[in-house]
């Protein structure tokens, strides 16, 4: 083997622990008996350190130090260009670091967990305190040149992202999203159904086999939480949930069949690389919005649902399902937030967690000032930390630099899906009709296509013509501050 | 760390490693979408050569040398003793031919499904000659001082058996068995049932919760083949088919929970040690067996499993059930054979699979021989290779030496049932009462808490007070071959 096999061998193997790891939480969260949690949490503790240790071989360096200058073709020279970029990633941060931020991670979430149901900040403080500082110095290593400590975390989950850049965007939305919100809520008010479990499963089989999902390579399970994992191209398996009275099942398989058909149409030719995956949360985040925001909550797209719920025992008008699905309320809780006011809730964090990493604010003005934002953001009167500060459990577990994929995901998928109809013309008839190849294949052309190759502002500019902007996604919840008939 | 808690450390992941390849199977066979198949055997082999790596790794023979020696109690001793063991082992088989080993073995497997399609030895031929070739090579390297090529494969699944023993066990077995099965035939023939599969899966239900299984920590499902994974001491996977028309799947139920029921009772201080898991194929199929066999096929459990089947909505009488499950019949197919004539079909299997490793008989010559020894041990003639030499797997696959656990584990069944009853007294009323409590309790002491620390023979031995010997399983077998009433 030359030395570009011997890279490309390691990172196939890479990929194949990182599939593995993702089968055993898959089946730790779907299938897993309650009292395999110790061995279970054992097993993916070893897959981590194997694939850290290996991560940051010394031999990588030596195969890149050899590659060096190298002229490569397309796909070889994003390998290498990441490989690199991967590697240098994983070396830079000490041992003892990692270790310590593991342990803290695990400690702070239970921590937190023990203050959320006492509703007592201050037991959660010294924890956080702890986060923040082993944060700091986690992203100040990992920070490439000229990246200040918070944008080496963002680089996490962002790669090139930089903070001025979420400024910008955000004090925009902080500044024209409040001032609908009032006008969405008397237009568009909350509205809920009583649909039976039996007739919601129905309708998520049937929607999700008109979207192409099969059981030759698709799994849809229920867990607790909706989520989606991939163990290779022919085998994508989402989740759902069910409640009585609700139909959040339908906007939540959407959601997960987004993150999946992301990582089902990257070029086959990439599988097993380390380009070979979704490029960045806030683009994956992205591909799920498109099919929640901008299909699932279409009422064109509702009058298939709708059909579906009919057939599965449940007759509904198709516009009283839109309605139930697009109804706005602010409320004080980020994850049952509505679409218009969604990203407000994670503005409020980004303001937050960036101060805290840069010293601007103290763990113990976190409570006032989480008030504060609330009350500028939503106007609403956080009456306890439960309800405030302590509701996420991501400073828990040591994640700084997660939440702006959050919004930056309903931003993207506004802007694609603009771009998308402006090139292909309104899509209602293919929505209403449940045609969804052209939908698919020009996602799979400008966006999923390229695995990591392109970063995500690159990726945006090249698939929209635009630099990102929050203008598409205020003119999608436009029409939720007008009268409906 | 001191050198003996690396090794221990080590032991574990390696442990860990197992588990992961063990659910990575399971889910295979058992959840994956088809088209998942390609990457899934990535993964497995991934797994795989990490496995080999670290099993093989010089720093254990350093740890290990470190620890010569040293005085240490019982169960470190055993870490280290073991440790050394198969540390040894993989270090004997070299990299190219553990390689070609993995190869070949796909192959033949590949050769052999077509062979056996076209019913034509010819195919298979030339794949077999090479896999007897590479066994002969592996069995000598692994051989440890004094023992023949076989004895090192037989190694793989039951360390410490000899040849001899095996034919002195299974010579007799050749001579005793046979004069029985005509007057079984006559006194216990067969008898099918048309049991309807929704009984079948509430009869399974219901008698598999009265031994315990219970969803906290096991799954039961459904798969091709029966089989059973564990993936640490609170995680138990059994999984059964069901057909129409037969009872196999109570039978298969109550052979996988005794496989599960031996992993689950090993001693907790053992678990994540190279000490924690079952000590070898032939034991751990007399755990099977002794469920399969001793329980299920015992009037007074039929009472039981008849009383499941009625309340499952399939009213049956308690001998007829019985009689279903222990009518004998010769036949040519090993898979399907009788709990009488089963072990007539792994003599065959040892006495050909020795002679090819010893080079007394020659691939060419193997359907020739298969025939004789069909008619000299069941008086049948075989019409064909495919229901003759060609229809199992495992040499095609490269198993040499696994067959006699078939056959060992059926003799020990026999031999510790009997020590049971002669302790605790004849079982039938727990049986009829499922109180299963003081048959786990004594499998637990005696054979099950030990885990790998006793090898089989010395295991066997204390268990029940005796060698191992054929005389208990012609005494289970002997009431088939008188009349019933």
């Amino acid at each position: 083997m030359n030395v570009l096999e011997k890279l490309r061998e390691r990172t196939g193997e890479l990929v194949d622990l990182d599939c593995v790891a993702m089968l055993l939480s898959w089946d730790q969260l779907v299938m897993m008996p309650s009292d395999g949690a110790d061995a279970r949490s054992q097993q993916l503790g070893t897959l981590a350190r194997l694939n850290h240790e290996r991560a940051r071989d010394e031999v990588l360096g030596e195969w890149l130090a050899e590659l060096e200058g190298a002229s490569l073709d397309g796909v070889d020279g994003d390998i290498v260009r990441l490989a690199r970029r991967d590697w240098e990633r994983a070396r830079r941060v000490p041992e003892e670091l990692a270790a310590e931020l593991a342990s803290a991670g695990v400690e702070g979430q239970q921590r937190w967990q023990e203050a959320r149901a006492a509703d007592d900040f201050a037991m959660f403080a010294p924890a956080l305190e702890r986060n923040v500082q082993l944060a700091r110095e986690y992203g100040a290593c990992v920070a490439a040149d000229g990246l200040t400590p918070y944008e080496g975390l963002l680089g996490d989950y962002d790669f090139g992202l930089r903070a001025d850049d979420l400024r910008r965007l955000f004090g925009a939305l902080a500044e024209a999203l409040p001032p609908l919100v009032g006008e969405a809520e008397r237009c568009s008010p909350p509205r809920t159904l009583e649909v039976p479990v039996s007739a919601q499963q129905g309708a998520v089989a049937g929607t999700l086999a008109r979207l192409g999902v099969d059981p030759a390579s698709w799994r849809v399970d229920v867990s607790a939480h909706p989520f989606t994992a991939w163990m290779g191209r022919g085998d994508t398996r989402v989740t759902t949930r069910y409640s009585d009275g609700n139909v959040e099942s339908l906007l939540s398989s959407l959601h997960e069949y987004g993150h999946a058909l992301y990582e089902r149409q990257i070029d086959p030719t990439l599988a097993r690389t380390n380009v070979g995956r979704g490029t960045s949360m806030s683009v994956h985040e992205s591909q799920s919005k498109v099919w929640e925001n901008h299909v699932a909550r279409s009422p064109a797209f509702a009058e298939l649902m709708a059909g579906e719920l009919g057939a599965a025992g449940f007759p509904i008008a198709a516009e009283e399902l839109y309605a139930s699905m697009v109804g706005v309320q602010r409320s004080l809780i980020r994850v049952s937030a509505d679409a218009l006011t969604y990203p407000l809730h994670i503005i409020l964090r980004f303001e937050l967690e960036l101060a805290l990493i840069e010293g601007d604010l103290e763990v113990a003005e976190l409570p006032e000032v989480w008030r504060q934002g609330v009350r500028r953001l939503l106007d609403l009167e956080v009456p306890s930390d439960a309800l405030g500060c302590l509701q996420d459990v991501h400073w828990g577990a040591g994640s700084f630099g997660y939440f702006p994929s959050y919004a930056l995901g309903c931003l993207i998928a506004a802007q694609l899906w603009e771009a998308l109809e402006r090139e292909l013309g309104p899509r209602e008839q293919d929505l209403r009709a449940g045609e969804m190849g052209a939908i698919q294949a020009w996602l799979g052309e400008r966006v999923h296509r390229h695995g990591r190759r392109l970063d995500t502002t690159e990726l945006v500019e090249r698939a929209t013509g635009s630099p990102l902007s929050i203008d598409p996604f205020i003119r999608y919840v436009q029409p939720l501050t007008q009268p409906r008939h």
